[in-house]
């Protein structure tokens, strides 16, 4: 099994979540301006979403330029990423629909946090398959970051029910902490 | 005509059904986490349905990477698999929705055995193309758990009208029957 | 601009038109078997237009196989062709909704005639820039089934009001016409 | 990370947006030729933004193929130009299902200028990449036709509210200054 089926296959599959979220964003029946208001949350739960689907995409291809071969393990655990990321547009609507209240934006952080331990997981299958010299395993190094999102993606899901806008700020965060150039911020983290 | 279309025609329908299966569940109108109740079945069919969409990519592609050529049999035998795999998502959804009962279940169980059937018998224009010695034909050899899968599906689909969850399970049990790994079963189940 | 772009494209598209037309085949609220009548027209209706899509990809890909170059002119054609086919989920929708009812079944016809029509100016397009000698003008010939084509469909728009079966009968054996494997029915009406 | 990547990715979205905008022409529930009245709007939006997604595809591609190498900065310039190409489906219905009145055909504008200006910061951020002497940069030029259209577009906008077809004449004249073949046009401008 080569790794171009995998690569070609996910990316597929990433192309089409993030391009079918825009179905879940309804425009509304009348045409006033007034009528967009329901829809601005819906928008918003969009952007964020689009950027972390816009963010595994990147990762995911950063990654695997490093892979020289898989095995049925890392099928699996790639397949088992394409899953939890393919429930986007269900916890982006529910999100966005409800103004982001607490039990949707948490049930989104469970979601995040889901896709952040299916992606460490599949790491951590390539590491073991290529060794731990490997230059993936120097790739990885020691994912401060991958670490730290889960560890925020897990403390925003009950602080969602404290007040929903603490668990929101800490997904934009995480984000935020994604998409700045990755090479200063690691080398800020690991010194 | 090359493989190589063929190949990525396949891979590109399979990627884009595995994932707008997800549309159809819908998220809730209220926010609170009672209203994700009725979701629950529909999230368990799309498990199983994402799960059986992953093990027919991947032994498709399996059973190309050994195919040298094809004909027009062989594209109407692989269009006729990709039309009962693209069933899936309008079954998930009618069983999801009600929390698998009978009749659903039961039409789930006939695309199932449609979508085995139509495999194997693009396995068979395979062969016959390619010869009985190809290395193809040896690839596939006797094609046993293909075989048996056929016969539970046809088995699940009157059992459902005697308790569903038998349904369900024989479904699920072909499937973990088709994801773990395929080397040792086959040995096991061929000697 | 290169040929393969095209192709890609081109492909990437009719993979998701065969694919998203069963997100209008809606699975019925209630659970029995009779809730499925209403869908069994919409099943039917996208059936046929599962094949007719499989067709126009077939020969799409065939006759690309033999383009050389392109130019702006065959890039509008192309997409011209990709626009009426992306109209096939609308009025396969509405056509089986109405169990083909005389308009419906009608629009069904002028969308297979202006595909049809597409199909034929990108052909001409391609000749045009390749030349009335060369091996893509004789690999596409005289195009008798093409024009026959052409000629049914135009003739089933009008009898859909006579009556509505007259009209899906004569798409259905504009189908077969294409199915049956090319040469020996090409030999036979172009002799 | 290949430019290969970048193009493949951006193709597969391009060629969903493209696709899926069609599931919002929902078919009417009545099967007269009156009940497709209210679907007309619709149909001339869908093919409007059809045009335009084709338009940038094209554009796309054709400024890809200069392109050499790709960096962070690109990479994200690239996915903000698909995030707004990605609100096509639902400006397009919104506008459509309210016969382009005033609110939904400036939102269009909106849209259309925000792509337009993603796309401008794209073709920068490519330039400042392979630098001004780049063959790069003299493909894109003093890139007249992208300034005008953006003029086009912010002046539509406001217009809208004055009179919706002047808005919908100034979108139709910026498509059809893209689709007349290139050369001769610039040539025409830039002298």
């Amino acid at each position: 099994m080569s790794k171009n089926r995998l690569e070609a296959f996910s990316d597929g599959v990433i192309a089409i979540i993030i391009t079918i979220m825009v179905l879940e964003m309804k425009p509304p029946h009348s045409d006033s301006l007034a009528a967009l208001k329901p829809v601005i949350p819906v928008f918003f739960s969009y952007i964020l979403s689009f950027i972390y689907i816009a963010i595994y995409w990147n990762n995911h291809h950063h990654m695997l330029s490093a892979v020289q071969h898989v095995n049925g393990v890392i099928l699996w655990a790639n397949l088992h990423l394409l899953f939890w990321l393919s429930l986007f547009p269900f916890v982006t609507a529910w999100s966005g629909e409800n103004n982001f209240s607490a039990v949707p934006i948490a049930l989104y952080g469970v979601v995040l946090f889901m896709a952040g331990t299916a992606y460490y997981l599949l790491t951590h299958a390539l590491i073991r398959h290529h060794g731990h010299d490997s230059p993936l395993a120097k790739a990885i190094g020691t994912d401060v970051k991958g670490k730290v999102s889960l560890v925020l993606y897990g403390s925003a899901i009950p602080l969602a029910f404290v007040n929903r806008w603490i668990a929101f700020s800490l997904y934009c965060l995480v984000a935020l902490m994604w998409i700045i150039p990755d090479r200063r911020i690691e080398k800020t983290v690991t010194n």
